[in-house]
C-alpha cells in the first residue's frame, strides 16, 4: 500500500499567487504578471537573435529586406555575437560571485567572521594544488591556496586548474579543439572584444568562444565558488527542511534572505540564533526569528543549515506581498528591480549588501570580511523592531509547505550510496552502486535539472511535469537553482514522493533513503553535476558522452544559464531546452549549437518548447545511450 | 600672400564615393550605402537605450504603456546597464589589443621578428616601474616589464600603475569617487556582472563603473598598447606621408592593411622592403609595392614609417572598389564582415591574421611572434602573385590625396615645441611654448578631435566642418582614428593649410612648423592625450578640468568610443559628442551623463547632433575655460 502523498500542484500554486496579486492590486503596484502582459509580444528581432546593438551605426535588424547590418554582418553574424555576449555576461556572474568567496577565505581568520570550516576539503585541495600542509598553521595553508585560486581569473599563462579534475578524455578534447580555459576574467574579454563591432564574423569561431567561455566558468569560477564557499561554510550533506511560501511564519519575525553569495546570509542565519537576536524578536512581541530564503541564496542556506526555502524567481514578489516580511536581504543576481519600489508599500525593509547589485529604495550596507557580523545584526535588529510595523489588512500566508531532504553534494550522495554498501566487501565511497542501478536498469538514467523560471512558458509546470514524468520512469534527478525549488515547492524533495516514481527508481530511494529529485545547490553548484558525472564517467571506465545522463534547463532565462549550457555541453553532456536560446533567426547558429558541438565536444542542444515533447525527447535519448552501451 | 591651398571637399568625396559605387553595382555587391538604405528607420528603442535584451523573459521595451521590463528595470536601469555594457565592450577590444601588444614585447628576441626598438622609452618604463637594468640585458629588463604589463591584466589586488602617470588631482579624485580602475580584465567582468539580470538596478553606480571601466582602458589597457607599441615599433616623431583614396597607384601591387594592432602591418612594411619581395613584385610586371594603410592601422604605420592612408573606417568597402587592391591584411577591429564577400567579387585576396577577428570568406593565417615574417612575407608573395589577375574592366582609383604630417606624438610635439625655445635661456622638453600660446591668446585652446565615422550623419562632413572651425577660431587639434583619416583626406595635415587657420594658429604652424591638426595616433593613442592634457596641466600648475581643451567625437560609431568617453571625462574634459550616446529614453542617465559626472570628476558629455551647434558650443566653452582662469 502506497503512502498517503500529495504533491502541491501548478494549479494550487497559481491560486496562491492570485490571491497575493490582490494584495499587489490593494497597495497599488505592478507585479510580474502585469509586467509580461504589458511587455507582450516581445520583439520578434531580438527574440530571435538578429537585433544588433553592438556600434552606434545602428541598431540593425535582420529581414528579407535587410540581410545584412550596416556593416555587413549578417544573421549568423549577430546572432552569434549576441549569443556569445550572452554566454560572457553569465560567466561573468557565476565566476564574479565565486571570486568573491575565494576572497572571503583569503581574508578567513580564526578569530574573525569568516572561518575554515571544512578542514579536510580544504587539505584535500591544498594537496589537488601542491600547497604545503605540513606543519602549517591552518589559515596559512587556507591563504595560499585562496591566493591560487584568485590568480585562476587573472593569470597570465595557463589554463584552468580546476579542469584537471576532468577525465582526462574530455581534457583531451578540450585541448584539441582550442575550448580549453585560460584565466576566467580573459575569457570573458576575449569573448567581448572577439564580439566587438569589426571582430569576428564567422559564427563557429563565436560559439567556441561560447564553450571556452563556459568552460572557464563551469571549471573555473563556478567550481571556485562551490569548493571555497564548502571550505568556508562546510559541505552540505543530507538534511530536512521544507519549502515553499508556507514556510513564512506569522508569529515570527521573517526575514528573507534573496541572491546567490552565502557570505550574507551565512551572517543573517548565525547571527540570528543569538540570544540577543532571539531575545529582541521576542521583546517586539514575535515568538522568535523566522529566515528563510529565496533563489539561490535559499539552496545554499538549506544545504547548509536546513534553513527553510520560500521559493524560486517568480517567487520574490510574492514573498513580500505576503505582507510578513519584516526584512529582504539581497546579494547579488536575479533580484527583482521591483523589489525596491514593492517593499515600500509595504512595512518591509530593503537591504542591499554588494557593490554590484546597487538597487533603488534599499538601504545600502556593503558588507566586507571585517564588518559582516555588524552588517547582519543591523539587519536583525531593524527586522525584529520592524515586527510591529505589520499592516495586518495586507497579510496573506499561504498554506502550502513540503518537507524536504536537501545536501545532496557529491559526498553527500556518496555517503549515502555508502549506506547500501556492504562495508565488509565493497569499496566505499564511489559512485559504484548507482552505476550497478543503471546498468542493471533498475535506473534507466539521470538528469539534471537546472535553471530559472521564466514566464515565457507557465511557470514551474515545466520543471515539475517534466520531473513526474521523468522520475515515473525511473529516472533519477539531481537539481540545483529555481528547479530544485520548484520541487521543493511541489514536494519532489520530500522523500514520500518516491511513491510517484517507477518501480525501480522508488526500491533505489527507499534502500538509500533518498528522495527522488537530490537537490545538489545553487545554480553555481553546477559545478558539482560535473564532478558527479566525470566521477561517475571515471568510475564506470566510460566517457561523459556515453552515460545516459542529460542536462535539461525548460524554462532557462538567464544569461548564466547560458555560460552554463555551454559548459555542460563542453562537458558531453546533451543538453534539453525549453526556452530558444535566441538565435533561432539564423539556421547556422541553430546548426552550430546543435550538430556543431555535437561535432566538436560529443553533445549539444535539444530545443524543444513543448513539455510534455521535451520529456519524451530526453526519455528516447536516455534509452537511445543505454542502447550504445549495450545494457 | 596666402599660398595656393584647396583642401579636398566632402563633395568631392562623395563624387568619389559615387563613381566607386558603380562598380558595386556592376560586381552586384552591396555597401554600407545600400545597406543604410534597408536599415532605416531605425529601432527607436534601441536607439534611445531602452530595450532590454540581458535575459531570455524578454525583450523588453520601454514606453509608455509598458513603463518597466518584466523584472521591473526601468528606462534609467536599461538604458544604463546598455550603456555600461557598450563601455565594457570598447574597453575590452582596447586593452586586448594592448595586451596583445605587451605580449610581442613579452617574447621579443634580439633576433626574432619583434625587438626592442625604441630602448629609451623601455628603460624610462622600467625606471618607473622599479625594474633593475643596471647591468642587465636589454630583453631581460624587456621581458620583466612586459610581464609587469601584463599583470596589470589580471592582478589580483591593487590598482592600475599607469594611473600614477596622472596629475596628483586627477588620482586624488578617482580615489574619493571610488573609480581608481583595478585589474583591466577585473573592471570588464565587474561591469558585465553588474548589468546582469537582477544585478544593479542604480543608474548611477552604472555609470560610475562605466567611468572606472573606461580609466582601466584610458589609463590602462589602452596606454600599454600605446607605450608598448612605441617601445616595440619606435616612438613616432612628425614625418610626411600621403593621404585618401589616390594614394592607391595602378603600377604597383597595392596591399592594404586594415585594422588596429600593429604585428602584422610592421611585418607587411618590413618585408615588402625587402630585395625579394620588390623583385617579386616586378617579375610580376609592377613596378614595385605599395603598402597603404586602412582606420588606425594606417594611423599606426603611417606615424612610424610615413606609409600611406587610404582612409577610414567608411572609406574600407571604397578601397576595394577601385579594383587595384592585390590583398587586403587585417588584424582586429572594425572590420566589416561585408569585406569578405565584396573581396570575392574582385580579384582582391582578403587575409585574416587573429583569433579575435574571424571572417568568412578569408584565409586565415594566424600570427605569432615566431611565424610573424613567414606570415607577411606569405601575404606579399600572394599580393605579387595576383597582379596580373586585375580586372581592367573594373578598376578606378580616385585623384584625390593630400600629403600628411604625421607622427605627433607627445615626444614629436615636445620635440616641436623645443624647436621655438631658446635652448640658452628657456628649459626643453615641456609644454611652456605651448601653455605661453594658450595664456597670451596667441592660441585660444585645443581640442581633442577623435573617433569613427557613422552614417547616422554626412560621414566625414562633421568631422571636416568643426576642425576647419576650430582652426579658424585659433584652436589647435590634435586627433586620433578615423577623425585624424579624416583631416588627412581633407588636407588638414597638410603644414599648407595653416592659410585655413586664424592669425594665432597660424603664426604657430609657421614658427612651429606644424600643420594646424596634430595627428597623434590611433585610438588607443588617444591615451597619449591623457599624458598630453595631464603633462599641460602639470606644466601650467593648474588642473585638467580648468585647461581650455576640450574632446570632440563628432561621429562616434564603436563601443571603444564610449570607453574612451569616459576616460576623457573622467580625467576632467568635457567631451562633445555629434551622435547621441544611446540613452536619450531615460532622463537620469541624460543627467547622469552630463550633470552628474561634471559633478564627480569635474567634467561631462555635452550633444549636439548639429556639427554647426557643436562646434559654436565648443568655442564658447573654451573662452569660459579663458574667462574662468583668467587668460
Amino acid at each position: 500500500m502506497s503512502e498517503v502523498f500529495q504533491t502541491t500542484t501548478v494549479e494550487q500554486m497559481e491560486a496562491d499567487t492570485a490571491r497575493l496579486y490582490e494584495n499587489a492590486v490593494k497597495v497599488g503596484m505592478d507585479v510580474w504578471q502585469d509586467r509580461v502582459k504589458n511587455q507582450t509580444p516581445h520583439c520578434g528581432f531580438g527574440e530571435k537573435g538578429i537585433c544588433c546593438r553592438i556600434c552606434s551605426m545602428g541598431p540593425c535588424r535582420i529581414s528579407p529586406k535587410a540581410p545584412k547590418g550596416i556593416c555587413g554582418a549578417n544573421a549568423a553574424t549577430i546572432a552569434g555575437r549576441n549569443y556569445l555576449r550572452m554566454a560572457a555576461g553569465g560567466a561573468s556572474a557565476h565566476s564574479d560571485h565565486g571570486r568573491e568567496c575565494v576572497w572571503k577565505m583569503y581574508d578567513a581568520t580564526a578569530d574573525g567572521y569568516y572561518h575554515v570550516t571544512d578542514e579536510k576539503k580544504l587539505y584535500k585541495l591544498a594537496a589537488e594544488w601542491g600547497v604545503e600542509t605540513e606543519g602549517r598553521d591552518l589559515y596559512e595553508v587556507a591563504h595560499e591556496v585562496a591566493e591560487m585560486g584568485l590568480n585562476e581569473y587573472g593569470k597570465i599563462n595557463g589554463f584552468q586548474k580546476w579542469t584537471q579534475r576532468a577525465t582526462e578524455e574530455r581534457q583531451k578534447v578540450w585541448n584539441e579543439q582550442g575550448i580549453m580555459p585560460r584565466a576566467v576574467d580573459r575569457e570573458v574579454v576575449t569573448a567581448m572584444h572577439m564580439t566587438h563591432m569589426g571582430c569576428t564574423a564567422d559564427a563557429e569561431a563565436l560559439v567556441r568562444q561560447a564553450l571556452r567561455t563556459g568552460l572557464a566558468d563551469g571549471w573555473g569560477g563556478s567550481m571556485a565558488g562551490t569548493e571555497f564557499t564548502d571550505i568556508l561554510y562546510g559541505t552540505p550533506m543530507p538534511k530536512e527542511t521544507e519549502g515553499n511560501l508556507g514556510v513564512l511564519d506569522k508569529e515570527m519575525v521573517n526575514i528573507v534572505c534573496h541572491g546567490h553569495d552565502p557570505a550574507v546570509s551565512e551572517m543573517i542565519v548565525t547571527f540570528s540564533e543569538t540570544k540577543e537576536m532571539q531575545d529582541l524578536a521576542r521583546a517586539n512581541g514575535a515568538k522568535g526569528i523566522n529566515i528563510v530564503g529565496l533563489c539561490c541564496t535559499a539552496n545554499e542556506i538549506a544545504m547548509r543549515h536546513g534553513v527553510k526555502m520560500a521559493g524560486n524567481f517568480l517567487q520574490q514578489e510574492n514573498v513580500l506581498l505576503t505582507g510578513v516580511v519584516e526584512a529582504i536581504c539581497v546579494d547579488v543576481q536575479c533580484i527583482f528591480p521591483n523589489i525596491g519600489p514593492l517593499s515600500e508599500c509595504f512595512h518591509t525593509k530593503f537591504y542591499t549588501t554588494s557593490p554590484i547589485a546597487r538597487i533603488p529604495y534599499s538601504t545600502y550596507l556593503p558588507l566586507t570580511s571585517e564588518n559582516a557580523g555588524e552588517v547582519a545584526k543591523e539587519i536583525i535588529t531593524a527586522a525584529c523592531n520592524n515586527f510591529k510595523n505589520r499592516d495586518e489588512s495586507k497579510i496573506f500566508i499561504p498554506d502550502h509547505k513540503h518537507k524536504a531532504s536537501v545536501g545532496y553534494s557529491c559526498e553527500g550522495i556518496k555517503g549515502q550510496l555508502d549506506t547500501v554498501t556492504n562495508s565488509h566487501f565493497d569499496v566505499l565511497d564511489t559512485y559504484q552502486p548507482l552505476i550497478d542501478c543503471v546498468t542493471s536498469g533498475v535506473l534507466r538514467g539521470a538528469v539534471a535539472m537546472v535553471g530559472c523560471n521564466n514566464p515565457k512558458v507557465r511557470p514551474d509546470w515545466s520543471h515539475i511535469e517534466i520531473m513526474k514524468k521523468l522520475i515515473a520512469n525511473d529516472v533519477v534527478i539531481v537539481a540545483t537553482g529555481c528547479a530544485a525549488q520548484a520541487a521543493s515547492k511541489a514536494g519532489l524533495l520530500d522523500k514520500r514522493s518516491k511513491v510517484l516514481c517507477g518501480e525501480g527508481l522508488r526500491r533505489v530511494c527507499t534502500l538509500a533513503d533518498i528522495p527522488p529529485v537530490l537537490h545538489m545547490g545553487s545554480c553555481v553548484d553546477i559545478s558539482r553535476m560535473m564532478l558527479l558525472v566525470c566521477g561517475i564517467a571515471k568510475d564506470w571506465g566510460i566517457e561523459t558522452t556515453q552515460l545516459p545522463v542529460l542536462g535539461c534547463a525548460p524554462e532557462w532565462m538567464s544569461e548564466k544559464a547560458v555560460s552554463i549550457a555551454n559548459y555542460v555541453v563542453a562537458t558531453g553532456i546533451d543538453v534539453y531546452l525549453g526556452i530558444d536560446p535566441l538565435v533561432g533567426g539564423s539556421d547556422q547558429m541553430m546548426d552550430l549549437i546543435t550538430n556543431g558541438t555535437t561535432e566538436w565536444v560529443g553533445a549539444g542542444y535539444h530545443i524543444n518548447t513543448d513539455p510534455d515533447q521535451l520529456v519524451e525527447d530526453m526519455l528516447n535519448a536516455i534509452e537511445a545511450k543505454r542502447d550504445a552501451l549495450g545494457i
